[in-house]
């Protein structure tokens, strides 16, 4: 498969959103969401499946690596989304991957782990759905597997380009415990994905602030820079389309 | 069990606190209370049976798992609380974990540390009382015995959802060393549990400052940033519904 | 035995101290003493035993786990204390707990190490003596012979909970090398003792500036923050009832 | 061979960054290309081999490590290159390094690493298309396999010693996590190779800046200090010949 | 041997340094200087035994662990010495403690190092000149041997020990790579030492000013903070008496 | 061989050098140049040795460890030296100590690293052409095949020491990675030199600055300070005899 011009966008839906990726996520290829505690990424994987039912009718999977099914239902719900209602009408599935459900797995996989095993489970629930978006929330539990960073490139290396044939566009939240240092917890996440975005949700004389950056689309242009966004029982995520401006910056916001 | 809408709230009664949660904490669902020494983690613990003692007539059960149950008792006393009386009453019960009582255990723990006893303990405390919420103070002394992180994370996702299915709303107290560096001592247990509440006691010019912030509730809304709040031998714990502004902020701090 | 009512207090006799401590220290329990180097944590312990003896009329035991007894003989003069006149009328009676005795001790004590034999050696000086009050210095140089943190954790609980059964009230002085980064060297240590004071030292334009601040006191009010002291050869260890502002604070530091 | 004067240049061609450049880059010496995840090092290895083949009529090889060929056809064609055509033409090779390749090498090479086979290929590249200039993106995939850096170092001088017996101009991709803290990954391969360039994408009040700074030729002049540039689907990657001044800095910006 | 008072002081001669030391070093016992390199601690020490020799007459021996005999004979030449006529006439002995003599000795000694040697020869040769005063430069060579920190305090309190034994005043130099982060180069040395005193050489706007500071004097008052000093061919080491303020601080240095 | 007076100097001839350095370097004693990466350690090396052989005639020897001979050679010729002429008058040598060439030897040494025999090679060369100079570029390659700091301390002060007794005066490049953190890369090397000079490359407001900065010479005097220097192709290595003011520093440069 030959790619002859530049890479398609997928318009998310989001609110605010496809305007600061000038068009949406690149089609067909896997984005990085990383960010602390709380800063939204479940949210934002959830409303990625949400607005793509909602607005044009494409099914999605959702692959828990962390939450319950049900905590992730009680989260949609939250945000005005009835799961269970598109679960009956099979526009959404659920992939449990938490390590509840596997228990006796080995730990320290020093060689090649088998992520091939909950490949086939994503792949299946694709197929059987026609699901066109996944979410995959956490992806950082997974690779937390792996003790050794070398290791953990390779498989990732190896893992992303078996997201890639699945033909679905993919997003994969990743944690970070600082907001301003670095992009992924382990460094290397972010260079062997194509596509980066970070939520963080900031301290400041006490208040806190959430904003959104798209750090990287490979191959294609977005906006640049932190916007802000809020999360609201009504309307769920919604970038605002004011550029950020930390005091003490200069006075205009708008760009 | 399927969860139909979004998680409900359980009011704590604790002064101020259920303004700032838009409520109460999440009903059912385990709770992280983070914070340096002394910052008011065991006071937040202790207040949060009492009140629920007092102004609701729910039992609570208080597994302590670093200081004596006579330790707490004191502790309880000192911000008017008559424990021993609720012990009488059978509305209080403890759960004594502290590492003197299970003395020979092994300590490096690789694989599944048995945390079952633990919890077949706190199970019987919970039915024989008929309790509705339990106070966990330190969790922090129980999963620093797990010292590979991959597998303390393993172990903490499978303890939590342990905890879960005992149908109480549980707040577990976790340790951190600096005031603005991250959440928790491991920067994992942050993100395995649902809701994370942090308190501070900042130094600055000399002076201490509490303040409460709820970082996340996983699926709720809830007010943002910090709350000064104070520690008094007649109120007890009292969250100030008026924000925190730092110097050089500016003048209004009304939100 | 249970605990009725608050914790009493044991007034310490310090200069200016048991007014910020709101009466005096935590009575029957440990408290942590820990700062820098020539912080002043050894003439804190000293003038804790000292002020006992003089204003109470109440015997001490010293343990020295690093300087000798002579050198604690000698800094005692110069604040103005004749240790020995206080040893031969019993009043002041030495624990020499020092690496240069017990000599041939393995070091890398990874289970249970031997405290026992030395809290023996304490316990039969306070019995001899009738001691109410327990100074020992440095604790820190006990404590690090444990290598592995959860090792150290564990056993610091037993060491604690043993002293507690000594029926004193004890000050344990630790070691840290910042001035306001943490409050430990280990980390663990502030948060298995029931309470911690912290002294410092602080370098500021090239002058030093020496404060003392209580940080916690578990289940007691106390007033909160940092208080300017001078260490002298004629009053010792005297604390300024003053509350300290950093420049650039405002003006007012009377609080 | 022996070098009679200094190093000459080859003009890369990019807009405006021969000018800084002071010519081009050292003719025939491999050059480091560092920079965080989306700083912009695989559009740079791009458009050098691009405006080689547009402006020069000089063939190009392109090593990828990472990621696929076809990635990088789609992310030339979004900086308005056809890989496909000059694939055709015999302008443009791929060699292909990626880790998906060569599946089940052995990882923690201690000794040396057998990066012989793959210096062949590229050879072999070189020769079949007369190739004058080379792009390895990235470089720091394959490093990152020396897991001592012992090791990394003396291996890293022999592989670029290998390189430099290619006879051709070469770029070498590299990672680093922070803007302005050291230059590359393991802080050893600035030292071993000959021309380091840094790529930098700063977060600054909200917004985003890239710079490019030229931090080492050995052996020869060239403008220093960082320089703004900009990735545009039209223009590609443009070096805007002004000065950076960052606030509070003083007004005048041309120098 | 009971000390009766408070230590007594042993006047070093060194200008100025008295006026801060409130007299002199704490006699009979030794004394970490510490500093980073090139920030004086050999002058110091050179000094040391040069102001005994001339003012009071009082014989030295130089320990030195890293620079030859020869090495030191020149610097203190520079500093206005003839150390070869005072050797000459029995006033000053050298002891050549440095890794060159004593080649094959197993490094990484894990147990007691047989630190006794050398105390036998330094013991020798204070009996032979009836030396009072002692320079150890630089102890850090000597104790960087021991690889395991609770090892190396141990070992530290018994070499020390041993010390105190010898009846004379002892300076021991130590390193430390930053100028304001912790005491010394293990941050362990400065809790088992006595005194301190801190040489520092700071760089501020690309000039370098050099200070002294008496961080602790065990037992003794003494002038706190940080004194300029200079290094001076006519001169030597000379002690300003005036404080030190660093701008932006208030103008007053006189205290 | 003793040293009756202070240790003499040796005239760079480097411009602007000497002033500084109060004459010139300690004649016969190793000199320690660091920097990071393109901070002009090289340069300085070159210029040591061409200075010597132009303005007194002095032959001088070049170790090279990294770089080859030839990119030496080039460097040289665009500072404008023509060093294959000097090497055919007898003036110049090359001594090549690069890993390329000692391919098989063991890399994790242990204990006594054969030094030896590269020793033999630059004494050889010093004889043959009667060097007065040595530069040795870059030391850091050499050192850092010693990976235990203890080991590498003792190697080093035997490597040292064996230098010494070539009797040349000797140029030691060493590698850092940040501008204002401690002197060399492991914070050994400064201590065993007996000088130190750092050269700085420092990044503000995204220029370029570089200077000099003489941080030890043992025994001797020199002016302190950082000192702006320029790399030019027709002047070579210039020290500017201004002193460095940062903003916002006073206005007066000169002293
Ligand atoms: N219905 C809602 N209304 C308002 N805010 C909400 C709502 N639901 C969630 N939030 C906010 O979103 C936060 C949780 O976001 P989310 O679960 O997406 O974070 P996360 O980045 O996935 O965190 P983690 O890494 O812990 O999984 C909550 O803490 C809350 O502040
Ligand atoms: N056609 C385009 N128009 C505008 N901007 C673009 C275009 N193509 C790429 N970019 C910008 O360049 C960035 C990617 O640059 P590039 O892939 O060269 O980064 P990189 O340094 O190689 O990152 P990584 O280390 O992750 O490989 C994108 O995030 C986008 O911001
Ligand atoms: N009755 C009281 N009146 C006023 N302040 C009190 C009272 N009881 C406790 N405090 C304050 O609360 C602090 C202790 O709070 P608490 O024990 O809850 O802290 P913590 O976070 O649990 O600490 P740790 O991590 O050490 O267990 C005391 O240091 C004191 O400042
Ligand atoms: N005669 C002199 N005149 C002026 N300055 C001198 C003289 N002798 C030495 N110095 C200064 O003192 C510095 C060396 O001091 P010294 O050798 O005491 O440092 P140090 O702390 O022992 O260093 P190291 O840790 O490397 O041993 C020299 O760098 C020089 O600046
Ligand atoms: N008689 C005195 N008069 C004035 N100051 C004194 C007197 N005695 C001691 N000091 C001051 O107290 C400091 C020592 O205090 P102390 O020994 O209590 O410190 P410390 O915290 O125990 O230190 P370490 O951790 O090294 O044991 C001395 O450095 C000195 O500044
Ligand atoms: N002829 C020249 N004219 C102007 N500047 C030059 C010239 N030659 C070299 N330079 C400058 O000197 C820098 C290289 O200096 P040099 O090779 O001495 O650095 P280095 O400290 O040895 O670096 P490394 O640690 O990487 O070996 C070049 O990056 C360039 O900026
Ligand atoms: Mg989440
Ligand atoms: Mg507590
Ligand atoms: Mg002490
Ligand atoms: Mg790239
Ligand atoms: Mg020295
Ligand atoms: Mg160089």
């Amino acid at each position: 498969m030959t790619a002859r011009g530049p890479i398609e966008r997928l318009p998310t839906g989001i609110s605010g959103f496809d305007d600061i990726a000038a068009g949406g996520l690149p089609l067909g290829r896997p984005t990085l969401v990383t960010g602390t505690t709380g800063s939204g990424k479940t949210c934002f994987a959830i409303e990625f499946l949400a607005r793509g039912i909602l607005l044009f009718g494409q099914p999605g999977v959702f692959v828990t690596a962390e939450e319950t099914a049900d905590s992730i239902r009680s989260s949609a719900a939250s945000l005005g989304f009835d799961i269970e209602q598109w679960e009956r009408e099979g526009k959404w599935a659920f992939v449990d991957a938490s390590p509840i459900e596997g228990e006796e797995e080995p730990i320290r996989t020093v060689g090649a782990y088998d992520f091939g095993a909950l490949m086939a489970r994503i792949d299946h629930a694709i197929r059987r759905s026609g699901a066109r978006r996944v979410s995959f929330d956490s992806f950082s539990s997974i690779i937390g597997r792996f003790t050794d960073l070398g290791v953990m490139r390779r498989e990732l290396v190896r893992i992303v380009a078996g997201m890639k044939t699945l033909g679905v566009t993919l997003i994969l939240t990743s944690e970070r415990t600082e907001e301003y240092d670095g992009i992924s917890r382990y460094g290397v996440e972010e260079f062997v994905l194509d596509n980066v975005i970070v939520l963080r949700n900031v301290l400041r004389d006490g208040r806190r602030r959430r904003t959104v950056e798209i750090v990287k689309f490979r191959g294609l242009p977005h906006r640049t820079g932190e916007w802000l966004f809020t999360i609201d029982s009504r309307e769920g995520f919604v970038v605002i389309p004011l550029g950020v401006a930390h005091p003490p910056a200069h006075a205009s916001t708008v760009r």
